[in-house]
């Protein structure tokens, strides 16, 4: 049983560090008429305030509280996979921020950040799931605004094969900071810095930064086939696969139900998807990609391999209703491989 | 949409007002060596202070939390079905208290109990599932301990057709005199009180006063086959049957998966348990119940009928995860009484 400060011990090389926006997820189901009322786009991820959040979760029915956050469910896969995983977020001294610090230190997860006192509360992300399966997200970021270059521990940086940042955290103001200054860290220290682009919108409101990130900072990028076209601003996937190609180590552009495919200077690594037997939720999918991905990176192996691991994490999150690995990884892949 | 305080009007009657522990769920899969490491018993519910509560939840694994309590599972049911209900519990003034209100008052049952504030926090159950899907509970009552004769609003007592406690209101110290306040006041207002005996553990802690509680206050009684045989200290259903005959007004005896007996004067009623196509978990059955029931007996319905309601009701939440309805009761019993 990890100890509930996870499982970090100082003087060992951790596999990846993860900088996330720190959240809780808030599940209830909802009718279209909901998101009609309210003015919400199905199937997508909007930024609201603590009125607003207030207003929707007063509308909201009965529901199911559950730690997420995009790089915090990757964290919680590389330490399924038996990595060594840290998380770097910014969660309130409240009882959510109690709830998502447990559920990252019982699975082994290294979570150290000092909690916010006398600000606003741990985030949470009301997620309205319709009759059609599809999730309305709306993210109310609380003391994520608070995540700034202070929380940057820079041993924990410097003892991390790589450092992986989730292009939500553009959002919060100061979070960038914090993002420029671990990524700095890393690269003095020979260390491989990672980043998702999170989501087309995300991609939107910031792109000309991840353009001169991915430039400029990113060794590893992962991105969805919107996510990297919204970047670049083109159409199909094969413009996106040239516009990326030489920006940065690795381009890891995942294609849902299709695959992946990996992109290593001149080399393109085809990854089949990982066949489940039923597909319940697809919530969480990219963050296990990356999970996989990243665990085998860390761990020297080839990019097929790497790309081979995230297909079939990604496919354990989705065989069941949540965003983090049900059962244990390492044992999932062992069998997996033997196969 | 019910407004964000239920669905009450102050001068309207009520079916069912609800008195119970307010408490938030923590689930969390867990191995048989966890239990053993703890001493916990497998499948009972134990009673533990902050401390355990603290040490307990730090080696449970990653959870999910939704708002539970017997009775207020109950009230969600009975407003899931079209029924008037109100609820009386305590919760403090804080994340997990609002989450518990929310869940309550956004299902339509009105709840208005004054939060603690400067206490304890809002109680809440470890609920360790081990893989042979049994449920090992321990409770930590946190502001439930402050629920007291004041918290009695005599007005929504009396215009309630039915007053509904359960058992382990007699675990913290000031609520059995809420309840017993409560029902002095339904019985004077011409109303009915009814009990669940809750848990067979419950019944041994308490069982002197249950038994003069039946006979002096109780008009409808709810138990399952040991909790009924715990209280008479009999070991067949058909002594238990005997010795509660004629006690109350109406008792109502659950047989797990063998269906219900409802005892009224000398008439016996056998009702059938009603079939579940998969059964996977049988937390809230007992909650779903009785709230089937009293919606039933509330409507003046009789007492075959209101097995029927409670038989169908839970044979609803036991066909999904979670101790409250996830579909809309009355529609449910609609379809099911025309077939």
């Amino acid at each position: 049983m990890p100890s509930s400060h996870g499982g970090d011990k100082p003087d060992e090389t951790l596999d990846v560090v993860g900088i996330g926006n720190a959240i809780v997820d808030v599940f209830a189901q909802a009718d279209d008429s909901l998101l009609d009322k309210n003015g919400l786009i199905k199937g997508t991820m909007a930024l609201i305030d603590a009125d607003r959040a207030r207003a929707l979760y007063a509308q909201m029915g009965q529901a199911v509280e559950v730690s997420g956050g995009s790089v915090a469910n990757s964290m919680a896969g590389v330490a399924s996979l038996g990595g060594r995983a840290a998380y770097i977020g910014k969660v309130a001294a409240d009882q959510l921020g109690e709830v998502f610090s447990h559920d990252l230190r019982t699975v082994g997860v290294a979570f150290d950040t000092r909690p916010l006192v006398g600000g606003a509360p741990t985030a949470r992300c009301l997620v309205m799931v319709t009759s059609d399966a599809q999730r309305t997200l709306n993210t109310f970021l609380g003391a994520c605004i608070e995540l700034g270059p202070n929380d940057i521990d820079e041993a924990l940086i410097k003892r991390s094969k790589v450092t992986y940042l989730e292009g939500y955290l553009w959002d919060p103001p100061a979070a960038k900071e914090a993002f420029l200054k671990a990524s700095r860290i890393a690269q003095k220290a020979g260390r491989k810095t990672a980043l998702s682009l999170s989501d087309p919108f995300c991609v939107q409101r910031h792109r000309t930064e991840f353009l001169e990130l991915v430039e400029r900072h990113v060794d590893i990028l992962f991105a969805n086939e919107h996510e990297i076209c919204a970047l670049y601003q083109v159409e199909r996937l094969e413009d996106a696969m040239a516009a990326v190609r030489g920006r940065c180590e690795v381009a890891a552009i995942t294609l849902s139900d299709k695959g992946s495919v990996v992109l290593v200077g001149d080399e393109t690594f085809a990854i089949a998807v990982e066949p489940v037997s039923r597909v319940l939720d697809t919530t969480g999918a990219g963050d296990l990609y990356a999970a996989g991905f990243l665990y085998g990176y860390a761990r020297g192996r080839a990019p097929g391999h790497c790309g081979r691991l995230g297909a079939i994490c990604a496919a354990e999150v989705i065989s069941h209703y949540g965003a983090r690995p049900e059962c244990a990884l390492d044992e999932l892949v062992a069998r997996k491989l033997r196969d």
